[in-house]
């Protein structure tokens, strides 16, 4: 079946299936509207982190083994940051270091993200379309018992160990959904929507806390698939089931099931899995979500199809 | 002899004889006024490189090599910008980096270039007190063949091919010479100001183009010594020889020491050159200048002193 694939995506569990998305499917065929809830300033540079992973997956830059940042990374200017006593609690790798400082130089030059991110694609060679959600900030943070933490605060400089109460999105009532992400949630050859296996807390919800980016997720005309980042009660990396521990919820796939009932169709658990239990409005199925190898993300990503397809 | 010594220096010549004085010298007691007029914004970062030759030279960080940036450099930045394709005429080095996203950081929080400095400075351990000739901005630019260039456009991105015509010092009518330079060329306890193996068009002059810092110099209570950055009528590194047969100049000692005329009352020629012919008010005088080693600097700086003492 032919036609045009969105994936949203946060940062490296999702920016696998965005990869394995563009392995199997034509060029020009897929679209992934990417997380910024999570970016930040850091020593006056602009990261967005889970715009790198999608940016690294697709170039087949990321490190495989670390699980973040580039392959083949240096460390040099974080050691000569210590040595000027500079602010050492978030890594920047030197061959990253490259990223942040071209796009907020771009940035400071009166580009927008979404520009800045399509001259990173075109230099090298993705060719995917890769959206951030947004032009505008939408800052994730957290109220956790040491108070209000800004995502990366939380994330990198408490390594997520505070308890957290609740999550907010900050500017997103207010920021515009990228026109681009809207345009291509609403495209008539619209195949799929692919909700990649990422947090819904920190790369999901940040996306759908946009009104106008969850009402053309809710009004796509295509089925719109979610697959899971929770295997065996636990996510694959970061605190997914930590999060739904804190905030009450039981920690399972029903639970992402249910946050994302009203606009997922579909969604997938890991075949490891049992079938999740029965969630009004989502059709269950199962696949093999764990992707160690390039072939692993293609395969997820045609049985992501197969599923979506057989759903229309 | 005691008393306080001031240096006035360019980059890495200048930066070996700045770090003798450090050598020869009881802690606190030398000073550095640094040119900034090759400082520029690269990629919206601040580059000084001329204090971060100083810096490394005083910190041991230079590399003894490549004769500029730090030593144990890597390059993983530069190569991920060209993936990026990004800007890559100028070569930033991983861990200079540190320096230059440290700098644009502090100074976007609202410090000044010499507060930044200053904080560089006791995160290094560097006891002598480093200062930018003015926090702000003075640019060199260059009349060429090829039009008005920046300083840097000039110097790396043409590798000081154009023919120069004239040399301007921009906004060193209006910039203010730094309080604490002035100061400490108007100490009373000052037994020497040394005019570091600089280029005298590039490195000193710009400088000299504030008229109160050549005011608070041609009045110094101390003797003024210059040391010649000629040998053999060439310059050891840079183009300090050419510009001086471009401008119509003669090239040799006897250029530098009648530029410096009115200012220095010593000049330091090379040991192995003849010394200087006659330049009125300015005695002539020689020393081992070429400095390989840190013993070399040491006894360049002892020499350069000891004239100065004999000049009182």
């Amino acid at each position: 079946m032919s036609g045009h694939v969105v994936a949203l995506s946060g940062g490296v569990g999702g920016a696998k299936l965005v990869h394995g998305l563009g392995l199997a499917l034509p060029d020009a065929s897929l679209t992934a509207i990417v997380n910024t809830g999570d970016d930040f300033r850091h020593l006056g540079l602009h990261v967005s982190p889970d715009i790198d992973s999608v940016l690294y997956a697709l170039a087949g830059l990321s490190d495989p083994e670390r699980g973040w940042g580039r392959r083949e990374e240096t460390w040099t200017f974080m050691t000569a940051l210590k040595g000027l006593r500079g602010e050492t609690w978030f890594n920047l790798g030197d061959g990253d270091l490259a990223m942040h400082v071209e796009r907020s130089w771009r940035l400071s030059q009166g580009e927008t993200l979404a520009q800045a991110t399509a001259r990173a694609c075109a230099a090298l060679g993705i060719h995917p379309r890769v959206l951030p959600m947004s032009d505008q900030p939408v800052r994730t943070r957290l109220r956790t018992d040491e108070g209000w933490l800004d995502f990366q605060d939380y994330f990198v400089g408490h390594q997520c160990r505070p308890r957290v109460h609740e999550i907010a999105y900050e500017g997103a009532e207010v920021a515009q959904a990228l026109p681009a992400a809207l345009e291509a949630l609403a495209r008539p050859d619209l195949r799929a929507v692919v909700i990649c296996p990422s947090n819904p807390f920190l790369s999901i919800e940040p996306m759908l806390a946009m009104p106008a980016l969850r009402a053309a997720l809710a009004n796509a005309p295509a089925p719109v698939i979610a697959v899971t980042p929770i295997i065996g009660g636990k996510a694959l990396k970061g605190p997914a089931a930590k999060l739904m521990a804190e905030l009450g919820l039981e920690v399972g796939n029903e639970t992402v099931a249910r946050r994302y009932a009203g606009l997922a169709q579909v969604f997938v658990a890991d075949s490891s899995d049992p079938l999740p239990g029965v969630v009004p409005g989502v059709r269950m199925a199962q696949a093999q979500t764990i992707m160690h190898t390039d072939d692993d993300r293609r395969m997820l990503a045609e049985a992501v199809l197969a599923l979506a397809d057989a759903a229309r």
